[in-house]
């Protein structure tokens, strides 16, 4: 019996009018959405039942991706450029697309092989609604203190018991993770109105995060930002180990997740010395 | 008689459900919009009509706007402040939005008192439609060369008779127009699927444009840097003064009106030596 090929797929998509990334019942996902493309190029079982597809991270309603990854195993061997135009041309009108697709090793898996990802939080301080960012970042009404909200977030990275920025619903093992970076970056953009206006970018690295944890974080150091909170409070929120004492979660709708990283191929063996 | 107090407004909007700035007969404006807002408010004259609002371009039908600029006279003092969170309130769910709202010299007109006006242009060379960028990016399918796009504006700065650039029904007295900046960058963001992948901003400064002026340069750079055209030709099609010798107009949805430039209020005259 002949192995089916596997293929990875890098994926954008607005999350708008999805119920997430993953499959479920009450609504559309980004998932279905695929796996329904991949029924209308003849990718279904003798049953009707369409390919599954693996995604890397699960977003969260309203999370949007630039670079989601997955993995699926298709009957056909399709050139990736074709099986990429396929899909994007069945994706249509939906908010979604393949970036990038690709023949993967027939062991690859989008889940666990990912060695860090990568998310996006956009934070936008301005007093007037956002026509042409509206649903792309979140806005806050007043000032923020982009260096303090730096200073908090150097008492977030490495490895913690992030309990305090963990959703009740999460169900990951151990509450220990290891954030190799939060980063917080001023990307203002000429033409700002008042000199207090800001764009504010937090991207956050890690091997793998809690459910809810970005936004449990950015919520929280966006408090800092607003001066509710002094940077320290930070420190002793992560040491307390509780749920009540984060900071409110950020909404999803100014996150993305960014990229998916994996292990470098393993060079080619070679014969020279 | 007392004077009306002047307003200058700072203006944003999305392009898409507007038929342009200008109010007009047959679908909705920017303009129209906040004339509306302005009623709202209790800005109506005893005969019904709103105030009129005076932008300083007449964007087209589909383009966006991240500082347009406008004056109008009420019939109040309002408090900038005031008048901008009002209009804003009224505003909604439109994707227009008052950035910024200050009280203005009673001589101030924003459209003949500009001295500069700088527009911006995205291009986004990507095989995968958009998903998150749609309607605010024009998509190219292949790549482009940024180095053959610059050499070619560069052509095209400084005094020139532009009619090769400029629309049919342009109602501009002289199609000569002084060019000050036309320039090509490279703002591609990490997470690019393929190494051809880029995001082309193109910034156009000048005193004003002539009608089409800034797409139709656009959409002339883009035959460049997609190899169609050898930047060479640009300088050769500017020097036809002739409309049948530009490239195709680019699309509206890929512009916008970024700042508009006013000469800086004089220094308050002062007693000391």
């Amino acid at each position: 019996m002949s192995r089916m090929p596997r293929y990875k797929l890098v994926i954008e998509y607005h999350g708008g009018p999805f119920r997430g990334w993953q499959r479920q019942e009450n609504g559309p996902s980004v998932q279905e959405a695929i796996e329904t493309a991949l029924t209308k190029i003849g990718e279904i079982s003798a049953e009707g039942a369409p390919p599954l597809v693996y995604g890397a991270g699960r977003t969260d309603a309203g999370v949007h991706a630039l670079g989601q990854v997955a993995h699926v195993d298709l009957s056909r061997d399709w050139p990736p450029f074709r099986l990429m135009e396929a899909l994007n041309f069945h994706l249509k009108p939906q908010p979604a697309a393949i970036r990038a697709a690709e023949l993967a090793d027939p062991g690859f898996h989008a889940r666990f092989h990912a060695v860090e990802r990568r998310y996006l939080y956009r934070i936008i301080a301005r007093r007037a609604p956002l026509s042409l960012e509206k649903g792309l970042a979140w806005r806050r009404v007043r000032p923020l203190d982009v260096a303090a909200m730096r200073e908090a977030a150097a008492h977030l990275i490495g490895e913690h018991d992030f309990t305090t920025f963990r959703a009740a619903q999460c169900q990951a093992q151990s509450p220990v993770k290891t954030l190799d970076a939060l980063e917080v970056s001023d990307a203002t953009t000429p033409g700002a109105a008042e000199s207090w206006e800001r764009e504010i970018r937090i991207e956050a690295r890690a091997r793998s995060f809690l459910h809810n944890q970005v936004r449990s974080l950015v919520g929280t150091l966006e408090r800092v930002g607003a001066g509710a909170w002094p940077p320290q409070r930070v420190a002793a929120a992560l040491e307390a180990r509780d749920r009540a004492a984060c900071g409110p979660v950020a909404p999803p709708h100014g996150l993305y997740l960014e990229t998916v990283v994996y292990p470098a191929a393993p060079a080619p063996s070679t014969d020279a010395l």
